[in-house]
């Protein structure tokens, strides 16, 4: 494969993690940040500080503070903002985008006004475009210090896949394609609720025996309103769904899951946020979450009660003791299909 | 429902656990164990200090060094002792079971000999015999102090699921009901494979990212063996297979983990086990599952990287890295169903 010219947009953790990635390829990097003060500290100490610490960011990364610059004459464009500005930087983008150029989102979230994930939104916006979501348990933090890590990659076309497959695939980076988007993109976003629910359970002094429960019923849940959504229920169970639920729910590299933990500690939103300093993605993704389930009359118990706790000043405690100890007798395990069983 | 008498066969920590659960309910608890020390420390301190220290057991629950005292008159027998040691402990007590007295299997793992689980060996040596299996994520550190924990209860018969389910379920300790005798038996052995997999990557120093794809594959392995073997596929991403992987992967309660994590800080197999001081299923299961793969010709790669490490001296480091950088190109996600999208 030639090197190729690829426009990372945003330089959180992940776009930085992802841009040293590609530079360590050959590739050449325009990595665009939208703030001048970030700009100017990359450029003259070549670090991330606030996002990514003690990485060196190598003099070949090119640092873009104008966002026409950094995509002009590149191949791919990597779309590494929070979920509810992309379509902001694509209404400015857009009418300089070129038929070829190959839109990669690496958000994980769901447009709060709209309901729409980002291929829908790329759909909206620059219809045709060449398209795929990268997602997966893929802390930046390990990324940096070349630590194996898997990481799917999806789109709706074949080649788009297996070409952004080997932009992106190193010895310790392995991509793996999914043809399936929806499934990509919802396990990725709806993920945030779920560990976000589980940082709570942590924060609450439950303890390893219920954050098991609560991520393998919200899987499951979230796999449900994934299906009714038209994702395949399988990818819920590949690296993109339950593989990157485990590595949120499980790593305090995680903000959602640092989010939910100061919450079940008593803190409220406005000091959580405050702490975490960052955009903490869970925390709009349930509101959204809780909007679809309803729409699409999905029984989301764990979606529902972290939604009570964060918009309706429900009692955390109160939630995760109701999700725990759920009173239905008889209660035959959900995720099994019993239909075809003779009991 | 009233009051039962439970023999409960062996005082490790689950049976010690389950004891203090069913005590708390109002049942008669007669508690067996081999060993005449134990015996005599439980009777004289009401603590087990090996295997669950600090917790102390109540004069209600009967303690036995006597294995036809104990299962005199109890409606269920609990069999709370290693995989290994099952056959001869039903041996012993099957001229003396009635055909009214339900056994409730709590040991996780696969006869060395045989390659039968302990439903299939009781099935040989008690035929008729009612049967469930409880398995789940539930460490009883967590369960004696009534954290709040969730376990299945699967029987071919509806009518002893739900039994069972009256009997062990508290408003902490919630039991739920599968018909997939196989699937919960075989997701609570062959798990503990893969948990000692991800304990060795984190002995190694792998990272976060890598236990979640070891983890996520590892549940697909289990699966697709499981399946071949007759097991309901949806099980395994239920408690009792991603549930109790979850657990076990995330907790330092788990000797499995442990155990794997010695092996990947350079212990030989000798010197972890001594460290452990207690039975670890996932070695001998890890035997066990290798030959039920080459048998039913399933691709377990994480099972087969792992079994050479055990068996064949393979170097952890060079197993793992094998795992996590498998250089086919162009792979799709194993667990995605792609063979009804046009792609």
């Amino acid at each position: 494969m030639k090197d190729l010219t690829v426009a990372v947009l945003g330089a959180g953790s992940w776009g930085t993690a992802l841009s040293l990635v590609l530079n360590s390829k050959g590739h050449s990097v325009n990595l665009w940040m939208r703030r001048k003060e970030q700009y100017d500290e990359i450029m003259i100490k070549r670090e991330n500080h606030k996002y990514l610490p003690n990485v060196y960011i190598p003099k070949e990364i090119k640092v873009f503070n104008d966002l026409i610059d950094a995509i002009k004459n590149s191949d791919i464009i990597v779309l590494a903002i929070p979920t509810q500005k992309v379509r902001e930087i694509i209404k400015i983008i857009k009418s300089h985008v070129n038929s070829g150029q190959i839109i990669v989102n690496v958000a994980k979230g769901i447009e709060e006004k709209t309901q729409l994930t980002i291929s829908q939104i790329v759909a909206e916006e620059l219809p045709q475009q060449p398209y795929a979501i990268l997602s997966g348990p893929s802390h930046a933090e390990e990324v940096v210090k070349d630590i194996p890590t898997t990481i799917v990659v999806a789109s709706k076309e074949r080649r788009i896949a297996e070409y952004i497959q080997e932009v992106f695939i190193t010895s310790f980076f392995r991509v793996y394609t999914n043809p399936d988007v929806i499934g990509v993109e919802l396990g990725g976003a709806l993920k945030n609720v779920i560990a976000f629910g589980a940082g709570v359970a942590d924060g609450l002094g439950f303890g390893d025996n219920a954050r098991a429960a609560l991520m393998t019923r919200g899987i499951t849940e979230v796999a449900r309103l994934g299906n009714a959504m038209g994702a395949n229920m399988s990818t819920f169970a590949g690296l993109s769904g339950i593989g990157d639920l485990i590595v949120t729910c499980t790593s305090m590299h995680s903000r959602n899951r640092r989010a939910g933990i100061l919450i079940g500690e008593g803190k409220n939103l406005k000091e959580t946020l405050e702490e975490i300093g960052m955009v903490v993605e869970g925390i709009t993704t349930t509101g959204v979450a809780y909007k679809l389930s309803k729409e699409y009359n999905i029984e989301m118990p764990i979606t529902q009660e972290i939604y009570k706790v964060l918009y309706e000043d429900k009692d955390p405690k109160e939630a995760v003791t109701n999700l725990m100890t759920r009173s239905r007798k008889h209660e035959i395990e959900e995720i099994v299909d019993v239909s075809n069983i003779d009991w």
